[in-house]
């Protein structure tokens, strides 16, 4: 093991430079445009895993491809752990506030400023270089490995989803490593235990056949980004409570003692504000913020749009306006089921001066993991001694859609080992990534393989 | 005045050929990208004059040059008539819902389909072509005629509201036409007696400093988007009043006899169903459909946007999103005032988790127009004879500033003779102008030269 941990010491600037090398590709899943710029990212991910000595290919599937690689010479009786990533990103474009080209890389006071940095193209990589490193100083590894990347995690994950269904026998090990979330802090890495599931929707509502002149129809036609505005202000009461009727029936109710070891992660509203830069926190007054990102639902208006809202003006009633909405959900909620609930109730205040539809957009199952089995304990080993720190147990607010199907088909315990930070920008401008967090992350997941393999 | 009305008979279809000649020039004002087409369109005006015989200049202003244009060879003792038109137009483009290229103006079922054909290129381009036509085969013209055509009144208006202000010497007239309105039916032509003015804002919602990623930050944070929703939810009752205190304070009253001659107008709400396509009209219950067009002011949204709308999904809480906002106010409304009202509403209403701030863009006053003035009974006469149906007086739910700039400056009564119809898209997609009537429309302006020199 000290060959290896010692190895990955020397190539540290090798490593950073691929990292490098992989965020300039901007392999944004969402948007079509960039479909070959996906795949040109996960065809860098297979070269590397085959360059490294894993037998790695990619996988084609109805959008993204997904790359797998395996090594599997440590033998049968040595076990086998599944690292799971995302070589996709989110959109991002200089006009959206970055100090930079988003898919430019630049390195400042010790971060990797790019989008993907963080969310996952250096999470995921931190687990492959530790393959590389173990295996090019030792010619072997402790562990059988295999390695599944999708290209479709910021983009609803369908392929992923179905193949580790349909292909669950593929993908069987005794360990499921994610990492694709955050510490509190450097000194306090995070295992998460619980995830939101989520429920992805477009809302339409729409009154007249085209646009009119607002000179002309004002004052006689409900203007139907107006109406809009009206059904999202009926959906949460003044104290941020979801007024849907049964949203939270289904909803696991908070244990005195899980309340407390919630609470005994340090997160205040000072640090809230620090984080966001927002006035006044905001939420269901009954829970503590932690409890509120970590154990309670959401309903979230991501985008809306209606008339015009470029350069000038238009002195338009438009004829129709939208707005992209996404509940996270807890255990022990069901999408389906919320999505019913929320279309019903939808068309219930939807006034009869406008038309109303909610279009179902993809869901995803919330997570919670145990504590007590042996991997978990691992994980703690290894962050103890290849980090310096050990680590917290901590509910997530986001979501991993794929960790419930991989629970689900692979049967095999899940440990989500974080290594990015709360303050590293996802999903937003000048997203960044931690260059020690980097390479302590390879420390540690060559700590976690050796600990496993015992 | 035969000899004229014979020659524009004649040269129809030459007529035809140079409006779509001017449709063909995308001369949208409130995109500055098109500033050099804006101006291009003036130029096209200018030579047209020039050729007709008019002494015609582009006249340079801080944004889109003015077109003016006069032939004073009628004499002193000859009244003097001033044309306003403008030659810009409202934003277009194919992805709005047209069917065919907006700039590309096709013939179809007797009306001519491309953007500006009613609003307001086909209109002003009547009195042109009636000057054309009088000069033509008489030599002289039995007016004196100025012609002041803009080109900002989809954007704005100020180089025309200053020009009008400072160079009213040059502008003075005895008539003022404008047309810029629509008729009821082909069979009953409209003088619009009343125009309403109106407010442009622009309304902001913010609250972290970034985007936030909607799993991290989701039920803790006030999402700007649903915050922005609620503002707009809460300046309206649910019977479609404004609920802005003061806002109906300074409107005046319709008298029992203005309610009847709206009355007497013939409109219900099937043919706004038939003209719209909405489910069911809205607004104040207390007025008739015509009452809130013509005689009661309006709030509306006229655009709307934040976050991530485009294809796919974006799980963000949006940094802020915007609203454009649009008053149309009614006499005896200041619409300095009327900004001060929301202003200070919205800032009462906006939450402590979020900053709001309401953005001026801009304003022009309502219009009134006596029905006695010899002028407007000349008018009345002329459709008569030109058109063959008489005019009815009507109250307009649109704008146009410069109208009562017109009247506190030139001091002349202004008539405003509407050549299109309701139905005519303006400000929307597919929007076309009746060939028919802008061949009936030259014959009614060369009528009422005539009518007035008597």
């Amino acid at each position: 093991m000290d060959n290896a941990l010692h190895y990955a010491k020397q190539h540290q600037q090798d490593y950073q430079n691929q990292l490098i090398d992989l965020l300039k590709i901007p392999s944004v899943s969402t948007d079509s445009a960039y479909a070959k710029e996906v795949k040109r990212a996960g065809e860098w991910v297979v070269a590397d895993m085959q360059r490294i000595g894993l037998t790695a290919e990619l996988i084609k599937t109805n959008r993204h491809p997904l790359v797998y690689g395996e090594w599997l010479g440590a033998g049968d009786d040595k076990p086998t752990v599944l690292f799971y990533g995302h070589y996709d990103v989110q959109p991002a474009m200089l006009a959206d506030g970055w100090d930079h080209e988003p898919f430019d890389p630049i390195e400042k006071d010790g971060f990797l400023y790019a989008r993907g940095a963080s969310d996952d193209k250096g999470q995921f990589l931190i687990h492959l270089k530790a393959v590389e490193s173990i295996l090019k100083s030792d010619g072997t590894l402790p562990v059988n490995v295999k390695f599944i990347i999708e290209g479709e995690e910021e983009s609803g994950g369908e392929s992923i989803e179905s193949y580790v269904i349909n292909h669950s026998d593929r993908l069987q090990a005794d360990a499921v490593v994610v990492s694709d979330t955050s510490m509190a802090t450097t000194n306090e890495p995070v295992i998460v235990v619980a995830l939101r599931g989520g429920t992805k929707m477009e809302l339409h509502v729409s009154g007249p056949k085209s646009d009119l002149h607002s000179g002309s129809y004002g004052g006689v036609v409900h203007n139907p980004a107006q109406a809009l505005a009206e059904i999202i202000s009926k959906l949460h009461d003044a104290d941020g409570r979801i007024t849907v009727p049964g949203f939270y029936d289904d909803v696991k109710q908070l244990t005195a003692d899980e309340r407390a070891a919630i609470a005994q992660v340090k997160y205040d509203e000072d640090e809230l504000y620090a984080e966001t830069g927002v006035p006044q926190s905001w939420g269901e007054p009954d829970f503590t913020i932690l409890e509120r990102i970590g154990a309670r639902p959401t309903l979230e208006v991501t985008g809306i749009a209606g008339g015009y809202y470029g350069e000038g003006f238009k002195t338009v009633i438009p004829q129709k306006a939208i707005a992209k909405l996404s509940c996270r959900l807890v255990a022990n909620q069901d999408p389906a089921k919320i999505f019913a609930l929320l279309e019903k109730h939808i068309k219930n205040i939807t006034p009869s001066t406008v038309k109303s539809e909610l279009i179902y957009l993809g869901s995803g199952r919330w997570a919670s993991m145990d504590i007590d089995n042996p991997v978990m304990q691992s994980a703690v080993q290894a962050y103890k001694n290849g980090w310096g720190y050990e680590p917290v147990f901590m509910r997530e607010g986001g979501s991993i859609p794929i960790v419930a199907h991989m629970q689900e088909n692979i049967g095999a315990p899940v440990v989500m080992m974080g290594f990015g930070l709360n303050t590293d920008s996802l999903h937003a401008p000048n997203e960044h990534f931690s260059i020690d967090h980097f390479h302590r992350g390879i420390q540690t997941s060559i700590h976690f393989m050796y600990e496993i393999s015992k």
